[in-house]
């Protein structure tokens, strides 16, 4: 392909709205255009990342043994009306109705499809086991479409299930396609880490996720030195054990003035009631934190949750919590529909299925009985000290909302964790029976038995890949494409104006192609060898080559992208070198 | 590919709304599932003959130097709004609104968003010509979804744009879509024709429309014996010469009782007011028929047209001429506020801006000056005769909306017409400059003065090509494919239960893989040779091999499923035969 023709602009600022390198990148070397917010279109140079990206998932998946079918984006409402999602998607699905008035979606997922083609098909534990995908189009209406293709709202996806007789054949479909996975992954360059997941809205089992290590990712997850690692969602707290407090004094309500936060708190305690073996600190406190739960139907209810003074509620650990319900805040109104809360002193007293207000109140796992904790006493300005855990106060039970910090031991024991940011890319996911179950997908076993069938889901993120790579792999000149889905293989730049130059310029082209080498060739007879070469750059194609002053010598320069190497090669040698 | 593997269910009866021959086959056969109305999945067999057709015209489309790009389906509707066709497109178009209530539709075609994006990246005649397109799924709300992915709601089209600088340019890249067009049809095996169209509301000038050659096609074409065709909408008539009549008597009112019809009316012209020279026939009558023009904007107007009475108005013919406007019937309530209209007898005389009703009127073009005419007197019961056009009363203007009859001249003078059904699976055309001046699409000139960019746009529809195919090529037994885009090249079938037989199949099989032939292999063991039979003719595989009692012989046969004709292939020779 000749730069004089290929249908791009290079652009020399970065988009307005663009705040990943990725999103920066890809808009200004070409690659992709915005036609609305979360919405792009592909160009030509991006078009072919996207099916080299599509050919290798295309690949694996056969290997596999998975087949491929594509389903409409468009989409009836009834069997997502089955599963539930209709309404847990929330204000996340597109929906639209037709000339009919007959409701419609635009599939994000298609669990449901695929569960209904299937069980239209199959009846017998003989056609089992079976993976299909689809590499499609999917819709989410995202509350913030950010990040350019990283997040978009129209996007491609290679979405794959599998169907089983039992569990057994379950876990074999999915540790195939979590192989698949990292051969994927590894083809691609990702640097990327696969981390137990929360299954979130989902419903299910076993579930990892495949995470494109990055520091303008936006979910977070943790590490150890001993290879655990999951997503924050999916960190469960080990549990202290039970404490002896046969030797605790009573609970005892103390006037504690000007102590607006926990670090006020703190320092008021060590002044006026100060412990002879060790200084009050933060994790001495329980913090009750009020939010309000909305569910998808509409219906609203109040959720109280107790945790360590020393840690914050992790939003994204509470959702996943509380999913499908949404989070609002707890506010004036809400506090006056119950007078029995003092705001700032609230305590376990009044919270709880026995507490004066029957808010539901929830601790975290680390509120074991015997632990001590100093909290609100329900009146302005005084908190309640010794309260013990068990004795003084029962909550309704636990919940995994506070914060993960670097430190917090590793659940599975393996040492203390790290906090890390990825991308989501892939996500595996033992779905079990939940689509199967309420959509009627039952096949007959062996011994003519109805039996329903147990069903795997599996993600990629084809076009959100495009991005991810590039947040793996760039620096401050542009993209540096890995060599397996780079848009060309050569980057082939004429650095001079000497009609010789371009006669032998386009002598290699020639060359390079017939040996099955893909060349961008920068035949632009205008612009000078310096924008050349910053286009070349940016667009990040593995290997440029010059055809330059060397070539009076019989040589062009060959300079690899990533590393800056540049090399003289001999004319006669450069087909060989670079086929 | 294991037949026992692969993801299908033959049927055996057709699915209760299937009308065409392609829609019932290709469920049948299990390459296509209904999802919803005009809205289908594809399986593994329809996947890959669709991947085969997208295969050539991506082919044939890089070979003009067409690049490849691809656009969302969600589209905002600011550029639709700004080349009216989010109103003219009227029910057809898919809209919703997004979570903050901004209006997104379902692109049915691209020409705005092609528009601004070239504008968006080129400014200057250097940059032309320029050819681009997409292969991408389209949308729009059909009335009635019929004929299975022939017109579905949602499908795959190939579209492209040219953009030159000026009409000449226009023109070479007009025509080199066109030749492409030739090569796709010709490659994918179509019987086919290339029609005059009539530019319906895409706008702009020349048109013409590749028609697949079927009885159960929904558009009805002309050709001629001297290679003349086009689309009925684009059929102009042969205007006769204007006609003396000056020795025409005086147009005259008579009493016509029982006369409902245009047959009681010539039958009693014949015996009431008999003609020396020759008979009354319908086409000395000219009647005039009425109808409601419905705009996009809402306003209504009603039309008057005048035609000879051996034709009928071709409501498509209609369509075209009034569009953007819909056809509404003038009704009761209609008539009753023109009492000058008296239904039945309607004539000239109270229609046109000289007219007592004042409603337009638009006459065939065989009226022309000095033709005699028996139409309506305007008063119940009567007919006026000898009424000279021109003389005693004259049209608005003329408007093709007469049916074009078998017989009629073709307006290049090149023989008499036929008619014929096709299905519209291609349409290149000379947008000219309607979209670039709606969206401001202007480039500098060699002088640098600013000039408008002529554009052509050229559709090709890759998903109902899947099924076109099938109306021409299918018999009773099932689908026929061209080799060209069948699924496999060969479906080979165990005809016994001979272990010997499976082992020398899995052998052919391996060994014709080898040498690059897609093979279906049948290995169903409990499945009888006679069911194999069915599935592998209504599959339509073009080369069925059967390997039966002929092994013993060292030989298998070889059936051309389009002819019938069997051979006997020596097992040694089947790869060099096949390959």
């Amino acid at each position: 392909m000749r730069m004089s023709r290929l249908f791009v602009r290079t652009l020399r600022d970065d988009p307005a709205d663009a705040e990943v390198p990725s999103h920066k990148l890809l808009v200004r070397a070409g690659y992709v255009r915005r036609v609305a917010p979360g919405i792009y279109s592909w160009l030509p140079l991006g078009l072919r990342v996207l099916a080299k990206v599509e050919a290798i998932v295309r690949e694996e998946m056969e290997a596999i043994g998975a087949q491929e079918v594509r389903f409409p984006a468009l989409l009836p409402r009834e069997p997502y009306e089955a599963s539930n999602r209709w309404t847990e998607y929330g204000p996340n699905l597109f929906r639209l109705q037709d000339r009919r008035g007959t409701d419609l979606l635009l599939g994000p997922t298609h669990e449901e499809m695929f569960t209904l083609l299937v069980k239209d098909l199959y009846s017998s534990y003989k056609d089992l086991p079976l993976s299909l995908y689809q590499i499609q189009t999917k819709y989410r209406d995202e509350a913030r479409p950010r990040a350019g293709i990283l997040r978009g709202r129209e996007f491609i996806m290679k979405d794959s299930y599998s169907f089983d007789i039992d569990d057994a054949g379950l876990e074999r479909s999915y540790q195939a396609h979590r192989a698949a996975y990292v051969r994927i992954f590894d083809r691609l360059g990702f640097e990327y880490a696969v981390v137990h997941a929360d299954s979130g809205a989902m419903g299910g089992s076993a579930s990892e996720e495949f995470l494109v290590v990055a520091d303008t990712g936006e979910d977070t997850f943790v590490r150890s030195p001993g290879g655990y690692a999951a997503n924050v969602e999916a960190v469960t707290t080990v549990v202290p054990a039970p404490q002896p407090y046969d030797d605790a004094p009573a609970a005892h309500a103390e006037v504690t003035p000007d102590t607006p936060t926990i670090e006020t708190l703190v320092d008021h305690l060590n002044e006026r009631f100060p412990r002879d073996d060790r200084a009050w600190t933060a994790a001495d406190t329980l913090k009750n934190v009020l939010v309000m739960l909305r569910y998808p139907d509409g219906a609203s209810e109040p959720l109280a949750i107790g945790i360590p003074g020393d840690r914050e509620v992790d939003m994204k650990r509470l959702e996943s919590q509380v999913a499908p319900a949404d989070i609002e805040p707890f506010g004036d109104a809400d506090f006056e529909r119950y007078p029995d809360l003092v705001k700032g002193y609230i305590g376990p007293g009044v919270l709880g299925a026995e507490g004066a207000t029957g808010i539901r109140y929830l601790v975290d796992p680390r509120v074991v009985e015997g632990t001590r904790w100093v909290t609100g006493a329900n009146m302005p300005g005084s908190h309640v000290i010794d309260l013990v855990a068990g004795r003084d106060f029962t909550a309704d039970g636990t919940i995994e909302a506070a914060e993960v910090k670097a430190g917090d031991p590793a659940p599975d024991g393996s040492g203390p964790l790290e906090l890390a940011r990825g991308i989501e890319m892939g996500h595996v996911f033992q779905l079990g029976r939940k689509y199967a179950e309420a959509l009627g997908l039952k096949v007959l076993d062996e011994n003519g038995k109805l039996v329903t069938v147990a069903m795997g889901s599996y993600g990629f993120g084809v076009s959100r890949a495009v991005a991810a790579v590039i947040e793996n792999s760039y620096d401050d000149k542009g993209i540096v494409w890995p060599a397996a889905i780079a848009p060309f293989d050569v980057h082939l730049v004429v650095a001079g104006k000497d009609p010789a130059q371009f006669e032998a310029a386009a002598d290699l082209v020639a060359r390079l192609e017939a040996a099955g080498v893909e060349v961008l060739y920068d035949d632009r007879p205008k612009v000078s060898p310096g924008v050349k070469f910053k286009d070349a750059e940016l667009i990040g194609i593995p290997t440029i080559v010059v055809v330059g002053k060397g070539l009076a010598d019989g040589v062009v320069e060959v300079k690899d992208r990533a590393t800056g190497d540049r090399r003289d090669v001999p004319l006669a040698d450069l087909v060989a070198t670079l086929a």
